[in-house]
């Protein structure tokens, strides 16, 4: 029904997470409304990004290119007064920026880069887990204590990520006493009414109890 | 926090209707992740938009510039089967739409381009109200009777902007007998339960009982 041009800009947002048509429609008159400027500026912007963006060799998260020296590690993994043997396997790099903001956590992160899907057997390979088993093995084998923290969403996706990683790394346990994994607690939100709470958030408070 | 080509990106997709600074970052990574493909097309469909969508010289739609010929109205307008003396005001393009979709509307419609609002004072000139008053002017001059049906949002806004219609179009009112506006009808939206519905609904739905 919209002209075709706007059809095609319309169907591209529509692919965006969680946009469907009627917010890939106002998003597009907006655009257009905007009157060059904002959709010049959003074409060189993400050219940009698709330009100078690279991923952390380590941990997986993005960073800014460095055209003159070869960093191929991201500002965390070079910080010095990180615990590079605690890490925090999380899905994706807004997870990390909200575990940051809190200011709590001194270790290290790991970016998986998705979830496994129930769907898709080759979502596994898709997800930076060789790269974190590789990671987790060579501290273990400079003698150091390791903790991976399993910080995926509490879904079913993440939690059967969770499961999965669990899985990958059981042989390495087997092995050593150094090696140990945990999973960030589970419970009552701030602000949460316990009326409301369903029964497994509550059944998670009840354990987690202190 | 994020690296700053990303940061760019966030900053622009914040400006979108309705979208904050989460949703920002992650319209940015899908963007980032979808490698080259995603965000190349969207960067050309948004210079194709711009370059041939003009909107119609009488209702204001958008439509596609026709290079082989010079075309100044829509579809809409150009259809001879059309009512061209009931014409429906709308916010936007949008609203026209789910108009057409219900199949029971054979007049024409006006679009405004945005509502009045009451913290700018320039916003009514940027509306298309006195081409839509010239429009109705014209046709009275024809001896034609003229429909004008209010359809903005019954909202604030959307109340303010049609008053606002309402009072440009009063001389014309006062002149003639061949000119008459009405408002969309207000009440219970299908599948509303009584018991959740607010006052103002409620009142309305009372009045326009049949």
């Amino acid at each position: 029904m919209y002209p075709k041009s706007i059809q095609r800009v319309i169907d591209l947002l529509m692919k965006l997470p969680g946009v469907g048509p009627r917010q890939a429609a106002r998003f597009a008159f907006f655009m257009l409304k905007e009157n060059h400027g904002f959709a010049e500026e959003l074409a060189a912007g993400l050219k940009d990004m698709q330009a100078n963006i690279v991923t952390c060799g380590q941990c997986y998260r993005t960073m800014e290119k460095n055209p003159e020296q070869e960093i191929t590690h991201c500002t965390l993994c070079r910080d010095a007064r990180r615990n590079e043997t605690v890490i925090t396997v999380v899905e994706k790099e807004s997870d990390l920026q909200n575990l940051e903001r809190t200011g709590a956590y001194t270790g290290l992160y790991h970016v998986l880069g998705g979830v496994i899907s129930p769907l898709d057997s080759e979502s596994p390979k898709r997800l930076h887990i060789r790269e974190m088993y590789n990671r987790v093995a060579v501290l273990l084998n400079q003698q150091k204590q390791v903790e991976l923290i399993l910080g995926t969403n509490p879904t079913t996706e993440g939690d059967m990520t969770a499961l999965y990683i669990e899985r990958t790394f059981a042989p390495l346990k087997e092995k050593t006493q150094n090696f140990k994994y945990s999973r960030l607690g589970r419970g009552l939100s701030l602000g949460a009414e316990l009326e409301y709470a369903d029964e497994v958030t509550l059944k998670n408070a009840l354990m987690n109890r202190k």
